[in-house]
C-alpha cells in the first residue's frame, strides 16, 4: 500500500481565537494530501477533471487528538483504504513533523461522477487511472 | 428536544471549481448553527470563553447527499444528540430553504476544556450553562 | 446612489489567534455585500454567470480601522463608486450594527469578461443589467 | 533588500466556480510569504507574539493581473517596502513558478501593537527584531 507524506505548515489564517488550527482546515489538508498522493502515483486530479470526471465527497470524518498550532510543520499521510470501480475511500493521518505525534486521523469517501454529477465507473471511463489507483491501494 | 434553524446563504467564496460549495464549509456552517443554537437557548459561546472554558472538537463527520450551490438559501438545523458533564454531541442537518431537501447531515463531538486544554466538568464550573443545555437536549 | 446594508455575524472560523476576525475575511464579506447589493436591485449575479459573463477582480483594497470580533453583528454597506460599459468599482464600509462604528472601508475593481476571461462590454451583451446598475450608481 | 521566494501550490478549496483561485486567498498567500520572509531572516512571528507584540494590518491591497488555477505552483515574493519603529509595509508579487509570469502584486501595511492592540515601538520593545528587519529592508 502506497502512503504519501505531504508537508504542511499551519497558516496564521488557519488559526482561530482558541489559538489552534480551526478544525475545518483538516479537511482542506486532507484534500492537499489527496492531490499530492495522486500526483505521486502519476494521476493528476486536474487531468481527471479535464477528462470530464470529478470526485466529490459523500462522506468525511476526522478525529482530533491534539491541537495543531501556528507555524507548526505537519505531515499529512494519505493512502487508499478501499476502492471499487465507482467509489474510493481515502485514509489520512496528520502528524507533527518533529515529534511524529499523531494530531488527527480521518477518512473521506468519494464517488466518481461525470460533469452532471451522475455516478460513473472510473474503470470504464478512465481505465488507466483506475489501474494506477488499484496498484497504489495494494 | 430543541432544534434551531439557522439561515445561511452560500457565499461565492465557498464554491469550488466543481461549481458547488466546497465540502469543508459544511463544518463551518455547523459551527454557525451551533453558535446560533446556543444563542437561542441564552448561552452565548463568547460568554463561555470569557468564563475560561472552551469547547474544542474531538470528532466531526458529515454525510453529503446533494450539492449546495452558490447563493442558495439553506437552513442549518442544530440539536443536541447527547451530553454528559464533560462531553457534548451536536447533530446537524443542512436543508434547502425552498424545497426542504436535505443536502447533508453531520455530527460534532466536543469536550469542555479550560484555557490549558485540560478537560473539565461543565456541570461543576458553569452549572447554569449545563442546566440550560440539559433542558435543550430533552 | 443606492446603498445596500447586509448583516453579517462574525463566524468563529473567521477569527484568528489574535482574537479578531482575520483580515482576509473582509474581502469575502465585501463579496457577500456585493451579491446582496445586486440582489436588491434585481440583478442576481448567478443569472449573470448563466448568461455567460463573469465579473473577476482586477484590484482590491481594504483599510482596517478597528478589529471585528467573534459573534459581533456587522453591516456591510455596498455601493457603486463608478462604472463604465466594461468596468465597475464597488465601495464598501463595514460597521458595527449596534454602535455604528466603522471598522473598515474598501473598494474592489472588476471587469466584465466572457467565459474565456476576455473583457466584454456589459452594455452590449446584457444591456438590461447595465441599465439597472447605472440607475443604482446614480 | 532581501526578497524571500515562497512556494505555494493552489489548493482545490481555494478555487471558486469561475475555475480560478478566489481573490481573497492572495491575502492569505501574502501572509504565508510574510511568515516565511520573517523565518528566513531569523525572526519567527510566533516568537514576536510570545513576546507580547502583534502585527495587525491597517491596510491591504492587491492588483490581479492574471488568474491562478488549481494545482499551479506559484512563488510569493516578499520584501519590506518601508518601515519605521511602529509601522511596516510589506510588498509582494505572486508569480507562476514555471513561466515567471506575474499574476498579482500587493502590499500590506501593519502597525506593531501590544496585546491590548495599543501601538507600541518595536525599536523600543524588541530592538533585536527591529534591527534584523531594518537590515533586511536595505
Amino acid at each position: 500500500m502506497f502512503i504519501s507524506h505531504t508537508k504542511i505548515t499551519v497558516r496564521y489564517a488557519e488559526t482561530d481565537q482558541m489559538g489552534i488550527a480551526h478544525h475545518s482546515n483538516y479537511f482542506i489538508w486532507f484534500e492537499v494530501g489527496r492531490d499530492d498522493f495522486l500526483r505521486h502515483i502519476g494521476t493528476y486530479y486536474s487531468k481527471v477533471e479535464e477528462n470530464g470526471m470529478m470526485l466529490p465527497l459523500i462522506d468525511a470524518k476526522c478525529t482530533y487528538k491534539s491541537p495543531a498550532r501556528y507555524f507548526e510543520d505537519l505531515y499529512v499521510n494519505t493512502y487508499i483504504k478501499e476502492m471499487t470501480a465507482i467509489r474510493i475511500v481515502f485514509g489520512y493521518s496528520v502528524e507533527k513533523s518533529d515529534s511524529k505525534i499523531i494530531l488527527a486521523e480521518g477518512e473521506t469517501v468519494h464517488v466518481w461522477v461525470n460533469k452532471k454529477f451522475k455516478p460513473v465507473s472510473l474503470k470504464k471511463h478512465l481505465p488507466d487511472v483506475y489501474n494506477v489507483l488499484e496498484s497504489a491501494a495494494k
